[in-house]
């Protein structure tokens, strides 16, 4: 067989399919720095511009998945079950899920990601906890999952090579928007922790990456197809993200919020949420019989304290202060606090959830350009979220800030992002889809 | 005005758009290394899946115009034309026209390309003249100019060199084949001769970089407009390239006879073809009033010996050995030749002309690679073409050859080339339709 990279990207550009062979070819070429940056850039816009079909799309995150090291862990006696969230804005679930899910019996190996754009990281929220270290070497990723059941730690350059150069290129090339690329970039890194199951929460709404409930539809429907092709259970829930999730956005900010749901509290969107994941985790995970007794298993184990306990032993066990999570308080907190008024009375219509992330970025909560370090004490606390009545001077949302000049420029975009009006709009559910297994 | 270059490959690859400031700066920025390869691969691949609209087309072409220098010939007191072929097998007509446009009174600064792929270059051609360069500086080539009137030269890297840089990046990207880059990549580099008018001869047919007469339309549209919107006279005669021009394929062959055509001679369909260009020549630069009479002109000039004449006068200019135009068999000449036999009585009903010219190219009188030096003297000479009577065994066409190991690869490409029947099919004239200027 002499496939060249030329070939490829001209058999895609034209609209055909490729082989796993050609997929493999190409993808195996651009890892090893055998096919130039401009080739690949090339074959990317012609994927988004093309598309992928569902044999390519299982073919491609294949290659991409088998780039690097795939972990073992099937000497581990539990079920292996992951979550991962296409991102959005005071996303906090997965700080809940690891160590719900690891209470549960399940074996939750978490490699998470930063803060991307506009929307937050597991990874920078987590590290909101004095000493505690995300980059644990393979061996003892493997041994905190044995003593504990869960971990969350940071991809290492072992976990598909492939993903983090296309990446880096697709973040260049104008190529990041391809609900083929993307699912093939999740489904790659996600079936590298060697799991049984993987529940998906596809963020659908103007604080994520797909702005029409259509596009979420179609990036779930592509990930759960593309899992069932590589026989893993896989559900996708496509879940609200028009405004953001909980009332604090920020990364101490948003550990406090997941901590209170571990201790039988929090914002009731929140909860919510994470009782619908966990549910599908315990379903997909064999530890019930339906997704309804997945949630009651949930809701057992927050009440008990079995959860908040899990956490305290995973964040312990990754070097971080314990005291901390006993007493949020400790946490680090911004020195300036600003509130923003409702200019009119009413009810809120809408939140640009979007804009808040941005602003959470500019306050120092995520990153301008790589380089950057996370200030984990900012960010914004909401008082008023969609169709809660606000009177006129009444707070809508706390900044909390450590820099004027951040400030600054943070605050013009947080004023702009609540609109009212004279009437609360129709409820919607935080949940607007599921994707279930075939 | 704050334009990204990730902005403006968005915008392309979202079907937008692009104004001139943004053609502008991506076209600049690449020219100058700011925006590197892989950006702009993915631009042209979104260009190529999404198109370009005519403005955008003439935007294109002018950015890269001026990423150059454009030759004033202002000074020079006749008519500026030029004729641009977009590239065929055995097509020799740059070399009659440059020499019987200025004997008829009009410039002809023709800056002129090498092969590329199976199809010949008139500077491969033109330099079998033995002593003869095309590589004149630019003041040079003015001094030939006001001499003779005409001259064929290779490009310099003063010459649009954002086509040059465009053009290495589209043969490795797969993004050769969009008849909006090829518009602007070789509107770019005529325009920079200083023209006041051009000819295009874009071929159609298996041999041609158009294999439908449609594509070829399509681009001899946007030419045509795109000439238009850049205020110059510019015609597109769309030309029949199914089967070789003429008989002779391979450099000083090819050089033979343009000689002969020149001299009142030659193949018909290759006198048909230059004599119409001629028409058009002569018409768009205002030295007849109608296009018949332009050919009448052309035919005049031959038929008196003044065209024949300033080949002469432009060879001697360019260094060359002007006994060679006075007697061909001083060509440089191949070793060996070997007749390829019909296998059947029939009629020739096609010849497979991109294969034809790949021969052309493994006998060596073209280029595998950028590096490799051309062998004037190797070629096919056909002896039947479409239409013709053919008796088993008589010869369909003679190979030249130098090497036997070039042979052996070239031979089995020629003898599939012939397609022999029992009829022969319906006649079609050189030209396959004229898209003049409005």
């Amino acid at each position: 067989m002499n496939i060249s990279a030329l070939d490829v990207i001209r058999k895609k550009r034209d609209g055909n399919e490729l082989s796993r062979a050609e997929i493999d070819f190409f993808i195996r070429g651009y890892t090893r720095g055998e096919i130039p940056d401009s080739q690949a850039a090339a074959w990317l816009m012609a994927v988004v511009l093309r598309g992928l079909t569902a044999q390519e799309t299982a073919c491609l995150t294949d290659a991409m998945l088998y780039s690097g090291e795939v972990l073992d862990l099937s000497a581990l006696p539990a079920p292996k079950v992951d979550k991962h969230s296409t991102g959005g804005v005071g996303d906090k679930t997965s700080l809940v899920l690891a160590p719900l899910a690891a209470a549960g019996g399940l074996i939750v190996p978490m490699i998470s990601g930063r803060g991307l754009g506009h929307t937050g990281g597991t990874l920078d929220k987590y590290e909101a906890i004095p000493g505690l270290s995300v980059n644990l070497p393979l061996p003892r990723f493997r041994e905190v999952l044995e003593t504990c059941g869960c971990a969350i730690v940071s991809a290492t350059a072992e976990i598909a090579p492939a993903d983090r150069k296309l990446y880096a290129l697709r973040n260049a090339t104008g190529t990041v928007e391809s609900p083929f690329l993307i699912c093939a970039s999740i489904m790659s890194k996600k079936l590298a922790e060697g799991l049984d199951a993987l529940v998906l929460d596809v963020k659908a709404g103007s604080g994520s990456f797909m702005k029409h409930d259509g596009d979420a539809m179609h990036v779930a429907r592509l990930m759960v197809e593309t899992g069932r092709r590589m026989g893993k259970k896989t559900v996708a829930l496509v879940t609200d993200m028009d405004q953001p999730l909980g009332f604090n956005v920020g990364n101490a900010l948003e550990l406090v919020e997941a901590i209170a749901v571990l201790r039988g509290g929090g914002p009731e969107d929140l909860c919510d949420l994470c009782l619908a994941l966990a549910g599908w985790m315990f379903y997909l995970g064999g530890r019930t019989s339906t997704v309804d007794l997945g949630k009651k298993l949930a809701e057992e184990l927050i009440g008990s304290g079995r959860a908040f306990d899990k956490l305290r032993q995973m964040v312990a066990l990754q070097g971080g202060d314990v005291k901390v999570v006993d007493d949020p308080s400790r946490l680090p907190k911004a020195q300036g606090k600003l509130e923003v008024a409702s200019p009119k009375t009413g009810y809120v219509t809408s939140i640009r959830c979007e804009a808040l992330g941005k602003a959470s970025v500019l306050l120092g909560g995520g990153r301008e350009s790589e380089s950057d370090a996370v200030d984990p004490a900012v960010g914004i606390v909401l008082h008023k979220k969609v169709a809660q009545p606000a009177k006129a001077g009444e707070p809508l949302c706390t900044i909390h800030y450590n820099s004027q000049a951040r400030l600054d420029r943070a605050r013009p975009l947080i004023a702009q992002s609540f609109h009212t009006g004279d009437a609360p709009p129709e409820p919607r559910s935080i949940l607007r889809g599921v994707m279930a297994v075939s």
